[in-house]
């Protein structure tokens, strides 16, 4: 028995009621280090089995093997376990070893969900999420997302929008959408979603600053309609009011 | 102070435990029916203020003068508070008042999240989301939105897919998708998310059967790469396993 569960955002507070549990019931718990830290005070006294970033496959496999050995096994994922999460490589595995072992999938509130109630309701109509990793996607599949959503005038949530090895992919991004964003659309910056260091920014699209953003930052550029009101970023659904 | 609350998609397990804190915390619940009715095990002893379909706007009023009256207010939406929810709406009538009245936004795992779940993985790449329904939006918005987001080979979860007075919303955007998305792309079908009478259905892009939706389902269609293995819909990410 596998359970892959989104641990939402951060705080336990934004974990859900189901995601508690399936922690509770299991007896391996299979992670990435930081989010292994966030839910520590649910995990005392359970086997952890952690590694490092980019070892996604290495630690999905040894979940399967313990799983196989008979033990209930919890492999978490920040946020959602389901968006850019581990819950797809669980199932890829299994599929290709063509494995009977049941699986949950326990879902939970994703970064951009957490950090759009930090910045006021930007993400009340159609949005898209793109990744801005070129790691698993080429950089040309990218570009072009970013076109079709900037096109279709979405609210636009950027994923893993800069990092170390990737600081001029934000920037790119920007200059991919400016075709299609005025220059007054606002745009929300939400650092460590629900963990400590927490912190939000609204800026506009012509005055973005890139240097803010890393890869513990969300991203949200409003659509059309969106509009700043004092501290919020607010994109309103179409009612009359 | 208004809580704007984010029940998740039904049922109790789902919710987060700040919406359940926050629920506990109001003097005042506001919402539609059906929504009050899935949350009524935690609001027991409460005022209660609800309505019917299509009264958003009225209910968040109302939400406002039991706030202006110095009363603790809840303002509940399904699924999160800002996907299509009333956090919007709160916030825009209060600036448009320029009202002072503390809001606090609590997010809540959205519908297609949940589908996702129940479905195995298929939001496991950039996805969009865009709602069929034309009652705030115009017609033609929602399909260039359509038509860029299967140019851009996104993972597309629609909400409010088709309903009694718009029986052939669903059959126009499939048609509009055609373009880009295979015939052989899985398409998931998830009826009463968390709620009684949940059931998970697995077509394909060219099988589409679109008598089985109605309002209260969600239609999950995957990206180039999404696969059907057994009763699960799979995106992959990009790993290489």
């Amino acid at each position: 028995m596998i359970y892959v569960i989104g641990i939402g955002p951060g705080k336990r507070e934004l974990m859900t009621l189901e995601a508690i549990n399936a922690l509770e019931d299991s007896e391996v718990i299979v992670g990435y280090k930081t989010y292994i830290d966030l839910v520590k005070d649910f995990i005392q006294d359970k086997e952890i089995v952690q590694n490092g970033m980019r070892k996604e496959v290495d630690r999905c496999k040894d979940a399967i093997e313990k799983a196989k050995e008979g033990k209930k096994v919890a492999v978490i994922s920040s946020g959602d376990s389901g968006i850019y999460g581990m819950a797809g490589l669980i199932l890829e595995l299994l599929s290709k070893e063509d494995l009977k072992i049941k699986v949950k999938v326990v879902p939970g509130v994703t970064a951009s969900i957490g950090a759009a109630a930090i910045l006021g309701a930007p993400i009340m109509h159609d949005f898209c999420h793109i990744s801005l990793s070129d790691l698993l996607t080429p950089w040309e599949v990218i570009e072009k997302r970013l076109e079709m959503a900037a096109a279709g005038d979405f609210v636009i949530c950027l994923y893993n929008p800069r990092s170390k090895g990737r600081q001029d992919h934000l920037e790119k991004a920007f200059e991919i959408m400016k075709k299609h964003k005025g220059e007054n659309t606002p745009v929300g910056i939400v650092k460590n979603v629900g963990r400590e260091g927490e912190n939000k920014t609204i800026l506009t699209f012509e005055n973005m600053d890139f240097e803010m953003v890393d890869m513990t930052t969300i991203v949200i550029i409003g659509n059309k309609s969106t509009y700043i009101h004092e501290d919020q970023m607010i994109t309103p659904r179409g009612y009359v009011v």
